[in-house]
């Protein structure tokens, strides 16, 4: 998934920002970017007291948020505007109120317009939270990074 | 997945409140509890403005959360705490700022200690925005009307 | 997922007649057609010797294969070549040589090239061997029923 | 996944041959042995005229076959029975009648009793058929690797 070069590398930064920018739910779920590739980004989030379940653990609409917004901004990091067709998400390990989660989403496969991106959520120890896999779909247009590397 | 009568149904009723009470995230995001039974629950949610994703439309994560929430209050309706093991998600239409939605939540299957719910997301024209399907496992204890049932 | 009539019906066995014909997979897994209706499939087989795994039982991968040649069927019922994008399949219960296992497929979602199909399998006492859901992909044309139906 | 060392590897090459001798379907598809270690298994099978579905190119089933054969023995390799609780998998490209493909199955998460495997499929060219992602379950004992590695 090496897209090459510096243009690529300020495109999905740009990219990334606007997004995050007109993103209300990744801010108000306390999201921060840490960092951003091509096809690629680490963003991270602090598990709050308002995000547990009724277990008493962080709920899983927190971390599949998380997730998934990895995932959407890797997978428009290219600026072509692109949606999550579906996604699973595999619970490994409880996440609890004060935990740093960190979510690490790659590219691992690109279509003509369907992608697949795997994410995987860590605790501040390392210990994995959960694994998740999700579905693309560029809406429109032509990724040119997607050219270049086929 | 009727486990008959009137104790199922108290027991159902009382276990989800208790849960509910607990479920900072579910209060959050605005979820109602709409129906409640035995291995059921219907919940429904207001798309509000901070619910958005970066491109404009409802973020996954609150759809999935929803989904999650009424996934949760089924299987853990017999009184046993229940975790979720995993999940998919499969979104069909997006939904926007001010769309009503609703998740009802069944039991598909029940094995001893795993089960599986389908969860479908509607908005107020009863079109379908997402299918979910999550995984329990019963952390310990038995549901008595699983004995009864099988 | 009525599409209605006589038509719709008689494209749909003549497109599953031309497929099964060509299907040399399900013909040695000795696949029986037991109905056919638009976006539908029932398919029956006999689990056999040579289908079991290394713990004596029926290979997931019969049992899969049984799924995904009902989905097949059922998406391409409308004479539109699909094909499958993806597929989760959850094993509930072993299947053992003898038993007949009969799968029915449907369509639970059409968008314009994407769909979405449950498929259940059960044993010849009506146990629950396994759920699929198949995700399928029209590769080009459109299908006449599609337009009538939305 | 390094569960260390001589009698690892000897116990891994010795449940999977034991369960290879008696998994009648993977020997009815052609499967091979390619590699064994701990919680891991390459195979490879060549796509053969009666794999085909009724478009012509390989049956997903016989796709999902080689990857669960491979998971199967992955996740048995410790000698402990364990099966194959769920899946899922993505189709990326056609596999065609003599295409030589071969399956990795790598454990990716391993539990007290579940565990999570991925398995990667490619034809000889290298280029990426599928990918799979099973979860399994071990029915009882427990694997000495996993008190080791923990």
């Amino acid at each position: 998934m090496n897209d090459g070069g510096v243009d690529s590398q300020s495109l999905a930064e740009r990219s990334v920002a606007a997004l995050y920018t007109a993103d209300r739910m990744s801010q108000t779920l306390g999201m921060r970017i840490v960092a951003i590739a091509a096809h690629e980004c680490v963003l991270a989030m602090t598990v709050k007291a308002d995000m547990v379940n009724g277990l008493g653990t962080c709920h899983g609409g927190s971390i599949f948020s998380l997730a998934d917004s990895a995932f959407a901004f890797a997978c428009n990091s290219g600026g072509a505007p692109t949606v999550a067709a579906g996604a699973s998400i595999e619970f490994l390990a409880a996440a609890r109120v004060g935990d740093e989660l960190t979510a690490t989403a790659r590219a691992v496969w690109q279509g003509r317009r369907a992608g697949l991106y795997d994410v995987t959520i860590v605790n501040q120890q390392g210990v994995r939270i959960a694994l998740f896999r999700g579905r693309s779909y560029r809406l429109s247009g032509a990724d040119p990074r997607v050219r270049e590397s086929k």
